[in-house]
């Protein structure tokens, strides 16, 4: 029996209605009410396909189906079920709804493994609340445990009182030692054209792009927007503007692929009538290649101290950096001659996203899949894959999970 | 007796404490707490003053001394006492104190005027919550009572709803006939560097600018920050950027003294790794003569519809429009001839901000003077004038009420 595109899409449309902006895309930060909501959901569903179901001290959900052997390692089949504001229905939900199908052919198939499959649901890929591939780095220990009451959202809340006021159990442990990981297998939508536009159904993906994030903070003087004569003022809004509007001409100058966004921004004191004191703007670079994201670092760097001057202030704080990632050859091979045994056509490729995957490949031997996204959107209401994309994708992770469980 | 620059110096103090933002400037929106804390505290002093307090239906403070004569039109001293977000002490409230001042001064002398003296408190000059100009329009009609309920506030609350919630009535009149006003003074801080710098402690002001105020949407495509090449994408923030460091020029170019401020900026959805699909911000125009604000406004419109096309939409809508202002040649010179024999310097000026005093110029007379900024600052913690300036702009508008008011 293979994977239902019908009960995946049902999952992914359940999935997508846990939304704090409904009928304006799928906005699910960690720890909210949809959170709370989706988090019922999925633990309830994977009670139905026969797992048992534990949350984490982070939240982190897996649902567990034992193996044969006792105390062996688990092959662990999911991804995230956070959303940016007004994102998608896939990012994230697609990969947890393909561990949940994959569990369900097992029940399904009749399988018992020898080695434990493990279904994850994982919080806080995004960063939209906290710091993005939060969840993943509190289960490798990339991030440690007691650094969780530091880290805090745009409200100084922080990720253990936002836990505990949505009511969830902080005493459990979030480290998992590596031991206990056979591989990590995820499936994720593209996010991007190149599938779509070659009509190939699989990427079995090689590597991760490398990733750096900065916070730009532009100090100029208030002032009153009718008193104070255009030559006299420090508007740190228009010295941040002339920044915003230079930037992406480093990525593409630098080319390979490499991208560079603003995405993130803040005025102060943001009146209408206020010339405007300080601004806060984030930059995110990447590239496949760690020599391009440095390139395209440094010249960032540049171009913003060349306006620190008598008037306006800059300060530059990195946030994240995240070299490039090579994933397991021996899976990637798995991954590949599983397409041709389904006679499903595949390519190898380069993700342009950082994904929980490449968190795991620190620790555990892991495979990454992508599925079409159509028009290459993502990160927007209009996200979309088509149910028989994804349950093709789903058929190649059920039959690599097969094989790495030996079931 | 004069103005005692100790008891002006304590008003200043007192008020400045009821911010939102204690210790980063003052911040006291329409109908907040702080709203609430400063409106008890200057009924209060009304009180100890002798005048008869009363507000209206959109919460502006009148503090009456009735006059000799019945039903006579009053002589109304005063201005705001809402501020912008991290705004200063003397924005609004110099004026407010001032007005409180005169009528100490009435007291003190234990004068009994002909006419009848009116201390006002204004709320929404600043525009910071609802809109500009909002308290002295809506008791000169130039905003109809029946409209309140429309006007909303960033959080989609109506000002009767503000109201409302914070416990003030509704229910009063807000429209006040111009036969009850036999004159408007406001004092107000410069918030521009000309007083200062020439070593002047007065201005009679002349005329008040023009001023417009556009709110500027841009629309893109939102998209994954990784995985969207360069030249696919279509950044509402990188289009706004664009425009914003080119709009000033329009303002230095058209010269004679014309500013142009954008001053408010909201991204959406504002994460890290999620291209803009869309950026709002607003535009503020303002000059001493019609033809060069609308020469701006026109050459900024052409600016923003040029980056209209097929990846980015843009539209523009026009907030706010006011004409150039003359105030009244009998009251300016009753200002000039008391300053004259109170032997304090003064110099006639133009203003680069809009007041009340330009609202009430359509219904009643008005005089508006001026007191130095130190270094000219305004709308930000450092806005600053010293106690004795504040002193001798109190002594100027008394000896005027007397007169005006026949005391």
């Amino acid at each position: 029996m293979q994977a239902k595109p019908k009960r995946i899409q049902q999952l992914i449309t359940d999935l997508s209605a846990f939304t704090k902006t409904p009928g304006n895309g799928v906005t699910r930060l960690t720890y909210s009410k949809e959170d709370l909501q989706a988090r019922d959901y999925i633990k309830q569903t994977m009670q139905s396909y026969g797992l048992r179901v534990q949350e984490d001290g982070m939240g982190n959900i897996y649902g567990k189906l034992e193996g044969k052997l006792r105390e062996a390692p688990s092959v662990i089949v999911g991804s995230h079920f956070d959303s940016v504001p007004n994102g998608g229905a896939y990012d994230g939900a697609a990969g947890v709804v393909a561990g949940l199908e994959v569990a369900a052919l097992f029940q399904d198939n009749q399988l018992t493994p020898h080695y434990p499959l493990e279904v994850i649901a994982m919080i806080e890929e995004e960063g939209s609340r906290f710091r993005g591939l939060m969840g993943s780095s509190g289960i490798t220990g990339s991030i440690k445990e007691n650094t969780f009451s530091e880290i805090t959202d745009a409200d100084g809340i922080s990720v253990t009182d936002a836990m505990a006021n949505a009511g969830l159990d902080i005493s459990q442990p979030i480290y998992r030692d590596p031991s206990t990981m056979r591989a990590f297998l995820e499936m994720h939508i593209e996010q991007g054209p190149t599938l779509e536009e070659s009509q190939i159904p699989i990427g079995v993906v090689q590597s991760i792009v490398g990733l750096t994030q900065l916070n730009v903070t532009v100090i100029g003087q208030a002032g009153h927007a009718g008193t104070t004569p255009m030559d006299k003022r420090s508007d740190a809004l228009i010295a941040a503007a002339e920044m915003i509007s230079d930037l992406p001409r480093l990525a593409a100058d630098e080319g390979n692929g490499s991208v560079l966004t603003v995405g993130q921004l803040q005025v102060s004191p943001n009146a209408a009538n206020v010339i405007p004191d300080s601004v806060n703007f984030t930059i995110d670079i990447r590239s496949a290649q760690e020599e391009h994201v440095l390139n395209i670092l440094n010249q960032a760097k540049e171009l913003i101290h060349s306006y620190h001057n008598d008037r306006i202030k800059t300060n530059i704080q990195q946030s994240l950096y995240i070299r490039p990632k090579t994933l397991n050859d021996h899976i990637q091979s798995l991954l590949s001659d599983t397409c041709t045994d389904l006679n499903i056509a595949s390519t190898k490729m380069n993700s342009g996203a950082g994904h929980d995957a490449m968190v795991f490949s620190d620790v555990t031997d892991v495979g990454l899949i992508f599925v079409p996204s159509q028009d290459g959107l993502s990160h927007c209401p209009e996200e979309y894959t088509h149910e028989l994309d994804l349950a093709r994708g789903v058929n190649v992770l059920y039959e690599t999970a097969k094989q790495l469980t030996e079931a």
